[in-house]
C-alpha cells in the first residue's frame, strides 16, 4: 500500500504531518508513505526518525505549497510545483494508491477537479464525513466539494454515500435522507424539491426516507444524509463548534457542583471529547474520483494524520470505488443540464 | 399590552397553549391575551382557570386551523377562517400589539407576507433567534422566513439583527458576521460573495467582521450572524439535535463512572438542559413586520408559551420596530432586482 501525503498542508505543517507518517508506518508493516513537499523542511521534521523509517518513507520534493488562505483555483495555477498538485499527480500516474492532505480543502478538491479522473458514472465528486448519532455513525455527503450542485449530483452522492455506509460502516441496507427545512415533500428550495423527486421516483425509492431536518441527523433518522456542499460544510462546522462549546460548559458546571468525584467526571468528559474529536475519524474521503483521496482537518496533528493514513489504506483495500462504479452502472442514469 | 395567541398552533394544541396563556396573565397584571381558535376546544382547555383569568383572557372564535404538515400558502388559501390568518388579522386591525404562534412556521410567515405590512425600508422579514456562545448570547437571522433571499435582504437582516442585539441583548456596538464556508472574502456561493461586498462596502463596514464559519458561532465571533433562511433553519435544528445528543451521551457516561455524586452531576446536567432549552428563550421574532410576531417551536409546552408571551410584551414595549425604521432610514438603501 503506497500513499502520498501532502507534507506541507495543514495549520502546523510539516511537523505533525511528518510525525503522523512516521507513526503510521511504524504501526503498519505494509504501508509506504511518500511525503510530498520541501525536502529540507521534511528532512528536518523527520530528524532522528528518518533512519528508522527509511525504507518505507520517501520524499517527493517540490518547491511550492498552497496556503490555507489562498483562493484554490488561482493558487494552483500560479504555483505549478505546489505539493497538492504533485500529490494528485502521483495518484494520476498510479505511483500511489491513495493521497492524504490536511491542506487547503478547496485546493485539494480543485486539484482533483482539474485532473477530471472521476469514476465512471460520476459527474462531480463529493466529500463524505462520518457523524455520530444515537443509533451509531451516519454518513453526511457532501461537506464542501460542490457548492453549486445539480439534483443529479446529489442523487449520485446518495448512491456513493450508501456504498460507503455499507462497506465501511457495515450497515446492511443503508437508508438515505435529504437534508431539508421540514419533512414534507413540498419543503425547501428548488434544488431540494427536484432532488426529492429524483430519489422518490428512482430505484433508490425503497431506501429513501424523504426529507430530514437538522435535528434528525443525531437521532439516527437515516444512514446517509445527502446535502449540498455549502450546507454540509456548515453543518459539519456548526457541529464541531457546538460540541466543543457544550463540553466546555458541562466541564465548568461539573467543576462547580462536584467535590469528591470531580476528577472522575472530568476524565469521563475528556474521554468523550477525545473519542468524538475529528482526529479520531481520520479525515473525510472525496468520493467519486478514480483513486482514494482523504481530506483532513486543517488543524490536524500527528494522531489525525496517522488515522487518516490508516483510513486511506483501508478504503483502498476495501474496493470501495469498484463497488461505486458497479452500483452507478446498475441504476439508470439521471441527467440534468450541467 | 394585548397579545393574540394562536390557540390551535403547535403539536399539542390547544392544551399547553391555553395553559401558557393562563400562566402568563397570572404573572403579568397588564397582559391581556386573546386566544384565537375553536371556542369549544379552548373553553374545555381553560376549564376551571376560565373564571380566574376571565377578565384578561378572551376568545376569538374561528372554525379552521392549519396543520403542521400542510403546505403554507395553499392551506391559507383553502382555509380562510384559520387561526393563523385570524391572528394576523387582529394585529393588522391594531386590536392587539403582538401575536404569538407555535403553529406551522411557514404558514405563520406566509400569513405575514400576505398582509405585506412591513416596516418602512424592509423588503422581506426574517426570523431572528438567540444562540448561546462562550461570550454570551448572539443573534442568528434568518432561520427560515426567506429561503431565496437577495443580498439586500441579508443586508437588512444585519441591520435588524444589530438593533435586536443592541436593544434586547444589551450589546453596545454589535458586530456582524456572514455565515460562510471559510473566512476568506472569495469563499462561498454567489449570494455569499455579493452579500460580503454589500457589508464591507457600506456604512456597517466597521462592525462587519467578515465571513464566519459554523464553528465560530459558539466561540462568540460576532453578535449577529447573518444567513439565508434555509441554512439558518438547518443550523438551528442541527444545534438543537446535537445539544440533545451530547447531553444524553454525557448523562449516560457520568452514570457509568460516578458513584456517590451521581445524583449531583445528573441534576447539574438537567439544569443545563433546562436553561438552554428552546422553551427558555420564548420563541423567535419575525423581524421587519409592522407589529410584533413571535414564532414558537412546534413542540412548545406551557413554559415555552408563557415565556413567548413575556418576550412579545417586552419587544412591543421596547420600541424595537421604531428603532429598526430609524436605522434603515439612516443607511443608504441597497437595491437589487427582486
Amino acid at each position: 500500500m503506497r500513499i502520498a501525503l501532502d507534507a506541507m498542508g495543514g495549520d502546523h505543517a510539516p511537523g505533525p504531518i511528518v510525525a503522523g507518517a512516521v507513526h503510521a508506518v511504524a504501526e503498519s508493516p505494509n504501508l509506504h508513505v511518500t511525503l510530498v513537499g520541501d525536502r529540507a523542511q521534511i528532512e528536518s521534521a523527520l530528524g532522528a526518525a528518518a533512519a528508522a523509517a527509511h525504507d518505507r518513507i520517501d520524499i517527493f520534493h517540490c518547491t511550492q505549497h498552497v496556503t490555507m488562505e489562498e483562493t484554490p483555483v488561482e493558487a494552483l495555477r500560479k504555483k505549478p510545483d505546489n505539493s497538492i498538485s504533485r500529490t494528485w499527480q502521483l495518484m494520476a500516474e498510479r505511483k500511489v494508491d491513495a493521497i492524504v492532505s490536511a491542506g487547503n480543502t478547496g485546493a485539494m478538491v480543485a486539484g482533483g477537479l482539474r485532473l477530471r479522473r472521476y469514476l465512471k458514472g460520476v459527474r462531480r465528486p463529493g466529500i463524505a464525513t462520518v457523524m455520530p448519532t444515537l443509533k451509531g455513525p451516519c454518513v453526511l455527503i457532501d461537506v464542501g466539494a460542490n457548492v453549486s450542485p445539480k439534483p443529479s449530483h446529489l442523487y449520485a452522492y446518495g448512491v456513493m454515500g450508501s456504498i460507503f455506509a455499507k462497506h465501511i460502516l457495515q450497515v446492511d441496507r443503508p437508508t438515505i435522507g435529504l437534508m431539508n427545512v421540514g419533512s414534507e415533500e413540498a419543503k425547501g428550495n428548488e434544488l431540494a424539491k427536484d432532488t426529492f423527486a429524483l430519489f422518490s421516483g428512482g430505484p433508490l425509492r425503497d431506501r429513501f426516507v424523504g426529507n430530514i431536518e437538522g435535528r434528525d441527523i443525531f437521532r439516527g433518522a437515516c444512514d446517509v444524509v445527502v446535502t449540498e456542499g455549502f450546507l454540509g460544510n456548515v453543518i459539519l462546522k456548526v457541529s464541531e463548534g457546538l460540541f466543543d462549546f457544550v463540553m466546555k460548559m458541562v466541564t465548568a458546571e461539573l467543576h462547580k457542583v462536584l467535590e469528591s468525584e470531580k476528577h472522575k467526571a472530568h476524565q469521563a468528559i475528556k474521554d468523550l471529547v477525545h473519542s468524538h474529536d475529528y482526529s479520531a475519524y481520520g479525515g473525510a474521503p472525496l468520493l467519486g474520483i478514480d483513486g482514494i483521496c482523504i481530506i483532513c482537518h486543517g488543524s490536524s496533528g500527528e494522531r489525525a494524520i496517522k488515522n487518516a493514513l490508516g483510513v486511506a489504506a483501508r478504503y483502498a483495500q476495501s474496493g470501495l470505488n469498484e463497488k461505486i462504479v458497479e452500483e452507478l452502472a446498475r441504476i439508470p442514469a439521471v441527467v440534468d443540464e450541467d
